[in-house]
C-alpha cells in the first residue's frame, strides 16, 4: 500500500481550526502507525480571512487562501474540512467540496441541522461522504456509535446534555446559588460562552444536535421549525431550590424518543433529572448522551462537550475515516438519511410530569383559583408551595410553584393560557418538565 | 450495488449465539435500510454441539453442523463468528477461518490475549480482519471507540470496570452487608456468574479485557505472565466499610496507564475509588471504561457490560463491519499490532496510596511493630484502625488496617514481607489501591 499524503484543505483556522493542525502535527506517526503506515494526513491550504493575523499555529504563507473557491479547487485539496460555522458560506464550502467529489469534514451542527436535507442529496448524488463527528458533543464519538456502533440496534431513545455552556451556568446557579444573569457573565469571562451566547441559552445549539441524532438513529430529515425548544434563561434560584429539595438536578436536557407507533418525540426544555441517575453527575462544560438500544441496553457516552482538542480529536478521526475511503476506494462511509420522511410527534402529544412556576400578585383566593382550572382540565397537583413570609403585605408579588402529574403537554400548555389570563397572574408561567429517565 | 445476502457461520449457539440469531432476525431490515440496502446478513451454518438439543432460537436442521471444519468451509459461509469460548478449539475455528480469507468477529477474550500474537500475525499474512467489539465490555463499543474514534489521540488511560459479575458481587457487599461467598451466591442464583466463577472473581476476565485495551491503544502484544492481578476473593465487610467511611467505594478496577517514557502500567485489583468520580455510581452488572486522551480529555463510556442481547448488539456491529470490508473490497479493518514490542512497567515500580488489611494476634506492641517495620522502610502512614472491643480477651485475632501514603508497590511488598513474618501476623496482607483517577 502506497502512503503518499492526503492533503487537507482546512476552511477555518480559528479554535478548533488550529487544534486540528496541532493535533495532525503532533500525532501524524501515531496515525500512520496506527493504520498501517497508509494514511498521512498533511495541512495542504488554510482558507483564512486575514492571512496577516498572528496566529498560535504557524504556517507558511503560499498555504493561507482568502478565497474559499481556491482552497476547494486546489489539487492538492483531497479533503476538505468546513469549521468556519454558519450556515452561509459554509453551505458553499461544502457544496463545491461535495460537487468536486472531495469529502467533507464539518463541526457544523447548525448547516447540517438546517440544511442538511440538500447537502444530504449531494452528498448521496457525488456519491462523496460528509463526516460530522465534531458537530455532536465534541470529543465524544456519538456520531460513530450511533450509527456504526449501534447498527444493529433499534434506538428506543437518546437523552443527553449536549451543551457545555448552559450545563455550567445551571451547575453555577446549583452551587453557587448564581442568578442566571451572573452565571452567564461568569461562564463568558471564563471563555465557556461566546459574546453571543444566543444560541447556547436558547436551547438551539442542543437542538440542532438532538436534530442530527435522531436523524442518524431514525433515518429521516427533520424540519427544524417543528421541534420543541426552551432554553434555560427563564430558570431561576427558586427553580433550582425546588428542584434540590425534592432530589432532582435542574439540566438542560436533550430528549429524543422513539414511540411505539414510530413517531418520534424530540425536544429541548429545563428538565427536572433524578440526582440518582447517572446524567445528574454531569456537570461543569461536560456532555453525555444517554442512548438505549434495543439490544445494548442503556449506555452511556460522556466527555469534554467543546473546546480545541475535543472537537479537533473528532475532526482528525473523521479525516482518517475520509483518507481511508479514499485511499482503499471504498463506498460511501459518511452518513445518509435513509428514510424520505418520518412522523415528529407534536410536542403537545408528548407526556411527562411538570414544575410550573406562576408569578401571582398575592391575595386571599390565588392558589384557589390556579388549583381550579387546572382540576376542571383534569390535571392532578401533587404539591405545591409558595415562600412562607408572615410579614408579607398585602397583594405582594411571589412565586408559585406547582407540581403537576404526567398529562399531555398540549393540554397543559391550553391550561396555562386559561391561567395566564387571571388577573393575579403576572407573565407567562414558567414550565420544566420532570423526566423519567 | 448488488444486495445479495452475506452468509454467516456462527460457531456457538449459546446465549450470545442465539442473541445474534434474534437480533439478525428482528433489526435485518433497519441493517439494510442504514447501510443504503447494500448488506444483508444471514446466518448460513451454526455449529453446535448437539442438533437434537432444544434451543430458544429455531434453525432448519440443514443449517446445523457439528463440525467446525464443515462451517469454515462451508462455501456459503462469507464470514464466521466465534463464540464458543477457551482457547483450544476456539484457536483452530479463528486460524482456519483467517487462513480461508474468511473474517473472523469474536468475543472470546481470553483467546486474543492469551494467543492474539498468532492470530493477529495470521491475520496480517492473510489480509484478512479479526473484529473483537464483544470481547471487551460487552454492548459498550470501547474497542471501536479507541481504535477509530481516538486514533487520533494518545492515549494517556484508560480505566474500567470492566467484570460486571465482580462488580455487582461488590455493591451487594457494599449495600447489603453480604460477605464474598453469600454475594457470590446471589450473583450465581441470579445467572450474573458463571457455575464455575473463577475468571471473574480472581480477576482474569477484566485482565484479558485490560490487556486487549492496552493492545489497541498501544500498539504492542502483551504477555498475560507480566501482568499484576489481584481478584475480589479477599474482600471482606470490614474493608468495605473501611472505604465507605473515607468517601470511597471499592470496584475491582482495570488501570492502563501510559508513562512519560512510554511504559505501560496494566494491573487489575480491587481498588478504593472516590465517591465523587463517575465511576463510582457504576453499580450492578454495568461495566465503564474512562479513557483520557491527550486531544479528547476525559471521556467516560458506559453500558451492559454482558449479557445477550448487548453483547449480541456488539458481535452484529462487527459483522456489519466485516460485510462491508467484502462487499467494497477494502483493506483491513481489524485491529492489527502495529509495534513489535513495547515495555510494561513492572508493578514493583507503579504507585499509588495503599490500604492494607492485616490479620493479627492482639496483644500490646503489635502496632508498633508494624509501625516501625514500614516507618524503616519509610513508608508513610496516614491512618490506621483497629476495631474496638473493650471486653475483647487479650490474643484475640483481630483485623488491623493502615492507610499509607504513596509509594514504589515493589517497596510496599518487600515491608510487607518482612511484617508478614512477625509472630503477631497470621496471613499475608491484604492490599487495596487508592486510585487517583
Amino acid at each position: 500500500m502506497k502512503c503518499s499524503s492526503l492533503g487537507i484543505g482546512l476552511a477555518g483556522l480559528g479554535t478548533v481550526g488550529s487544534g486540528v493542525v496541532l493535533a495532525l502535527e503532533r500525532n501524524a506517526d501515531l496515525i500512520s502507525d496506527r493504520t498501517g503506515g497508509t494514511i498521512r494526513l498533511e495541512v495542504a491550504k488554510v482558507l483564512v480571512r486575514d492571512p496577516a493575523k498572528t496566529r498560535p499555529v504557524s504556517l507558511p504563507a503560499e498555504k493561507l487562501v482568502t478565497d474559499w473557491r481556491e482552497l476547494v479547487a486546489d489539487p492538492a485539496v483531497d479533503i476538505v474540512v468546513e469549521l468556519i460555522g454558519g450556515t452561509t458560506d459554509a453551505f458553499e464550502i461544502v457544496s463545491a467540496a461535495l460537487q468536486a467529489r472531495k469529502p467533507v469534514v464539518t463541526g457544523n451542527k447548525a448547516l447540517l441541522a438546517e440544511r442538511g436535507v440538500e447537502l444530504f442529496a449531494l452528498s448521496k448524488q457525488y456519491d462523496t461522504p460528509i463526516h460530522f463527528e465534531a458537530a455532536v458533543a465534541g470529543g465524544i464519538p456519538i456520531i460513530r456509535t450511533v450509527q456504526e456502533s449501534f447498527i444493529g440496534n433499534r434506538i428506543h431513545s437518546m437523552c443527553g446534555i449536549i451543551n457545555g455552556t448552559s450545563n455550567y451556568i445551571l451547575e453555577r446557579m446549583t452551587t453557587g446559588g448564581l442568578e442566571f444573569s451572573a452565571a452567564l457573565a461568569e461562564a463568558q469571562a471564563l471563555g465557556y460562552a461566546e459574546a453571543d451566547p444566543a444560541l447556547d441559552v436558547n436551547g438551539w445549539d442542543a437542538a440542532h444536535k438532538a436534530i442530527l441524532l435522531a436523524t442518524l438513529a431514525y433515518g429521516f430529515p427533520i424540519d427544524t421549525a417543528a421541534v420543541h425548544v426552551a432554553g434555560i434563561e427563564q430558570v431561576r434560584p427558586i427553580d433550582i431550590e425546588f428542584a434540590t429539595r425534592l432530589g432532582y438536578v435542574v439540566k438542560l436536557l436533550a430528549v429524543v424518543r422513539e414511540h411505539p407507533d414510530g413517531a418520534v418525540e424530540l425536544r429541548v426544555q429545563p428538565s427536572f433529572v433524578a440526582k440518582s441517575h447517572i446524567l445528574a453527575s454531569v456537570n461543569g462544560v461536560f456532555n453525555a448522551v444517554a442512548v438505549h438500544g434495543d439490544a445494548a441496553g442503556e449506555s452511556l457516552f460522556y466527555g469534554r462537550g467543546a473546546g480545541q482538542d475535543p472537537t479537533a480529536s473528532s475532526v482528525v478521526a473523521d479525516l482518517v475515516e475520509a483518507a481511508r475511503s479514499l485511499r482503499h476506494a471504498t463506498g460511501h462511509r459518511g452518513f445518509l438519511p435513509y428514510r424520505e420522511s418520518g412522523t415528529l410527534l407534536p410536542v403537545e402529544d408528548t407526556e411527562t410530569a411538570c414544575y410550573v412556576r406562576f408569578d401571582v400578585t398575592d391575595r386571599p383566593g390565588v392558589i384557589a383559583e390556579v388549583a381550579r382550572a387546572l382540576a376542571d382540565a383534569g390535571i392532578g397537583i401533587s404539591g405545591t408551595h409558595s415562600p412562607v413570609k408572615p410579614d408579607q403585605p398585602d397583594a405582594a408579588f411571589i412565586d408559585m410553584v406547582f407540581l403537576l402529574h404526567t398529562c399531555r403537554f398540549g393540554l397543559l400548555q391550553e391550561t396555562l393560557k386559561t391561567i395566564e389570563a387571571l388577573d393575579c397572574i403576572n407573565s407567562t408561567p414558567v414550565v420544566f418538565r420532570i423526566e423519567k429517565l
